[in-house]
Protein backbone atom coordinates (compact mmCIF):
# COMPACT_ATOMS: atom_id res chain seq x y z
CA UNK A 1 0.00 0.00 0.00
CA UNK A 2 1.30 3.58 -0.45
CA UNK A 3 -0.57 5.80 1.44
CA UNK A 4 -1.02 9.37 1.64
CA UNK A 5 -2.31 10.87 4.66
CA UNK A 6 -3.06 14.71 5.18
CA UNK A 7 -3.74 15.77 9.17
CA UNK A 8 -5.59 18.44 10.00
CA UNK A 9 -5.78 20.67 13.06
CA UNK A 10 -9.70 21.17 13.35
CA UNK A 11 -10.74 23.86 15.77
CA UNK A 12 -12.80 22.69 18.71
CA UNK A 13 -16.73 23.25 17.51
CA UNK A 14 -15.64 23.27 13.78
CA UNK A 15 -15.86 19.79 13.68
CA UNK A 16 -19.32 19.79 11.77
CA UNK A 17 -18.57 22.19 9.89
CA UNK A 18 -15.46 20.72 8.47
CA UNK A 19 -17.20 17.25 8.14
CA UNK A 20 -19.61 19.28 5.79
CA UNK A 21 -16.70 20.38 3.46
CA UNK A 22 -15.51 17.51 3.20
CA UNK A 23 -18.33 15.18 2.74
CA UNK A 24 -20.40 17.90 0.30
CA UNK A 25 -17.33 17.99 -2.12
CA UNK A 26 -17.48 16.42 -5.47
CA UNK A 27 -14.50 14.33 -5.65
CA UNK A 28 -13.49 12.74 -8.76
CA UNK A 29 -10.76 10.28 -7.20
CA UNK A 30 -12.32 7.61 -8.24
CA UNK A 31 -11.62 7.71 -11.89
CA UNK A 32 -8.08 8.35 -11.01
CA UNK A 33 -5.72 6.12 -11.73
CA UNK A 34 -4.06 3.58 -9.67
CA UNK A 35 -6.75 5.18 -6.82
CA UNK A 36 -7.73 2.48 -4.59
CA UNK A 37 -9.77 4.18 -1.30
CA UNK A 38 -10.34 7.20 0.21
CA UNK A 39 -11.23 7.80 4.05
CA UNK A 40 -11.88 10.76 5.87
CA UNK A 41 -10.88 10.00 9.34
CA UNK A 42 -12.12 11.39 12.94
CA UNK A 43 -9.67 11.39 15.12
CA UNK A 44 -8.45 12.24 18.75
CA UNK A 45 -9.10 15.41 20.86
CA UNK A 46 -5.55 16.80 21.27
CA UNK A 47 -4.57 19.93 22.71
CA UNK A 48 -6.99 22.99 21.36
CA UNK A 49 -8.25 21.09 18.30
CA UNK A 50 -9.68 18.08 16.90
CA UNK A 51 -7.21 15.80 14.64
CA UNK A 52 -8.94 14.34 11.49
CA UNK A 53 -6.85 12.94 8.69
CA UNK A 54 -7.68 12.40 4.63
CA UNK A 55 -6.20 8.96 4.33
CA UNK A 56 -5.97 8.00 0.44
CA UNK A 57 -4.64 4.43 -0.26
CA UNK A 58 -2.87 3.86 -4.10
CA UNK A 59 -1.51 0.91 -6.44
CA UNK A 60 1.87 2.70 -6.19
CA UNK A 61 4.01 6.27 -5.76
CA UNK A 62 3.53 7.09 -9.80
CA UNK A 63 -0.24 7.25 -9.59
CA UNK A 64 -0.18 9.34 -6.73
CA UNK A 65 2.65 11.85 -8.58
CA UNK A 66 0.44 11.17 -12.09
CA UNK A 67 -2.45 12.61 -10.22
CA UNK A 68 -0.80 15.63 -8.20
CA UNK A 69 -0.02 16.39 -11.78
CA UNK A 70 -3.03 15.90 -13.28
CA UNK A 71 -5.95 18.25 -14.13
CA UNK A 72 -8.36 16.50 -11.90
CA UNK A 73 -5.59 17.30 -8.89
CA UNK A 74 -5.68 20.99 -10.01
CA UNK A 75 -9.45 20.93 -10.17
CA UNK A 76 -10.06 19.14 -6.82
CA UNK A 77 -7.62 21.53 -4.73
CA UNK A 78 -8.93 25.24 -6.61
CA UNK A 79 -10.85 25.80 -3.35
CA UNK A 80 -8.04 24.31 -1.28
CA UNK A 81 -7.07 27.63 0.32
CA UNK A 82 -10.92 28.44 1.60
CA UNK A 83 -12.38 28.18 5.29
CA UNK A 84 -9.33 28.70 6.93
CA UNK A 85 -11.29 29.82 9.13
CA UNK A 86 -11.61 26.11 10.59
CA UNK A 87 -7.89 24.97 11.23
CA UNK A 88 -5.58 25.71 13.77
CA UNK A 89 -2.67 25.75 11.57
CA UNK A 90 -1.80 24.57 7.67
CA UNK A 91 -2.79 20.83 7.16
CA UNK A 92 0.44 18.34 7.25
CA UNK A 93 0.79 15.44 4.43
CA UNK A 94 2.34 12.54 5.54
CA UNK A 95 3.55 10.09 2.77
CA UNK A 96 3.68 6.52 3.80
CA UNK A 97 4.89 2.97 2.28
CA UNK A 98 4.32 -0.64 3.66
CA UNK A 99 7.03 -2.23 4.75
CA UNK A 100 5.00 -5.75 6.19
CA UNK A 101 1.63 -6.74 5.93
CA UNK A 102 -0.88 -8.95 7.88
CA UNK A 103 -4.23 -9.75 6.75
CA UNK B 1 -13.29 1.33 9.18
CA UNK B 2 -12.00 1.55 12.83
CA UNK B 3 -8.16 2.26 12.70
CA UNK B 4 -5.26 2.36 15.64
CA UNK B 5 -1.98 3.95 14.65
CA UNK B 6 0.90 3.69 16.81
CA UNK B 7 3.39 6.87 15.58
CA UNK B 8 6.94 5.77 16.53
CA UNK B 9 9.71 8.39 15.79
CA UNK B 10 12.64 6.22 15.04
CA UNK B 11 16.38 7.63 15.00
CA UNK B 12 18.26 8.20 12.15
CA UNK B 13 20.66 5.26 11.41
CA UNK B 14 18.12 2.70 13.18
CA UNK B 15 15.79 1.80 10.16
CA UNK B 16 16.74 -1.19 9.53
CA UNK B 17 16.91 -2.56 13.24
CA UNK B 18 13.30 -1.20 13.75
CA UNK B 19 12.44 -3.16 10.67
CA UNK B 20 13.74 -6.52 11.68
CA UNK B 21 12.21 -6.16 15.02
CA UNK B 22 8.64 -5.57 14.02
CA UNK B 23 8.72 -7.98 10.91
CA UNK B 24 10.40 -10.62 13.10
CA UNK B 25 8.20 -10.64 15.72
CA UNK B 26 5.27 -13.60 16.15
CA UNK B 27 1.90 -11.82 15.36
CA UNK B 28 -1.22 -13.36 16.93
CA UNK B 29 -3.23 -10.64 15.44
CA UNK B 30 -4.89 -13.07 12.64
CA UNK B 31 -6.60 -14.42 15.19
CA UNK B 32 -8.11 -11.96 17.10
CA UNK B 33 -12.31 -11.25 16.52
CA UNK B 34 -12.71 -7.98 14.70
CA UNK B 35 -8.78 -7.72 13.18
CA UNK B 36 -8.96 -6.64 9.49
CA UNK B 37 -5.31 -5.84 8.01
CA UNK B 38 -2.25 -4.84 9.28
CA UNK B 39 0.79 -3.04 8.44
CA UNK B 40 3.66 -1.39 9.15
CA UNK B 41 4.30 1.81 7.44
CA UNK B 42 7.22 3.64 6.57
CA UNK B 43 6.66 7.64 6.59
CA UNK B 44 8.93 10.59 5.69
CA UNK B 45 12.16 11.31 7.50
CA UNK B 46 11.54 14.10 9.80
CA UNK B 47 13.73 16.72 11.93
CA UNK B 48 16.33 14.08 13.52
CA UNK B 49 13.84 10.82 13.29
CA UNK B 50 12.11 8.51 10.77
CA UNK B 51 8.62 8.19 11.25
CA UNK B 52 6.77 4.67 11.05
CA UNK B 53 3.62 3.97 12.26
CA UNK B 54 1.28 0.54 12.41
CA UNK B 55 -1.57 0.88 10.97
CA UNK B 56 -4.02 -1.66 12.24
CA UNK B 57 -7.71 -2.17 11.20
CA UNK B 58 -10.86 -3.36 13.47
CA UNK B 59 -14.79 -4.20 12.53
CA UNK B 60 -14.96 -1.88 15.83
CA UNK B 61 -14.05 0.10 18.75
CA UNK B 62 -15.43 -2.96 20.82
CA UNK B 63 -13.06 -5.34 19.15
CA UNK B 64 -10.22 -3.25 19.57
CA UNK B 65 -11.27 -2.84 22.94
CA UNK B 66 -11.30 -6.77 23.60
CA UNK B 67 -8.35 -7.27 22.38
CA UNK B 68 -6.37 -4.51 24.72
CA UNK B 69 -7.89 -6.72 27.69
CA UNK B 70 -7.51 -9.80 26.22
CA UNK B 71 -4.31 -12.41 27.36
CA UNK B 72 -3.03 -12.69 23.61
CA UNK B 73 -2.60 -8.66 24.42
CA UNK B 74 -0.85 -8.98 26.92
CA UNK B 75 1.39 -11.59 25.03
CA UNK B 76 1.88 -9.66 22.13
CA UNK B 77 3.08 -6.57 24.01
CA UNK B 78 4.93 -7.92 27.31
CA UNK B 79 8.60 -7.16 24.94
CA UNK B 80 7.01 -3.37 24.61
CA UNK B 81 9.18 -1.63 26.44
CA UNK B 82 12.13 -3.27 24.97
CA UNK B 83 14.63 -1.84 22.20
CA UNK B 84 14.51 2.27 23.84
CA UNK B 85 17.40 2.53 22.32
CA UNK B 86 16.23 2.47 18.30
CA UNK B 87 13.75 5.30 19.31
CA UNK B 88 13.82 9.53 20.28
CA UNK B 89 10.70 9.33 22.24
CA UNK B 90 7.56 7.19 23.26
CA UNK B 91 5.34 5.75 20.66
CA UNK B 92 2.45 7.91 20.59
CA UNK B 93 -1.41 6.07 19.87
CA UNK B 94 -3.65 7.74 17.49
CA UNK B 95 -7.11 6.11 17.01
CA UNK B 96 -9.73 7.09 13.81
CA UNK B 97 -13.29 6.69 12.99
CA UNK B 98 -14.08 6.66 9.43
CA UNK B 99 -16.62 9.40 8.80
CA UNK B 100 -16.73 8.87 5.04
CA UNK B 101 -15.58 6.60 2.60
CA UNK B 102 -15.32 6.45 -1.22
CA UNK B 103 -13.74 3.65 -3.09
Amino acid sequence: MYLTMNRFKVKLGEEAAFEEVWTKRDSHLRSVPGFKAFHLLKGPEKDGYRLYASHTAWESEAHFLDWTRSEAFREAHKGAGGHKELYLEPPELEVFETVQKLD
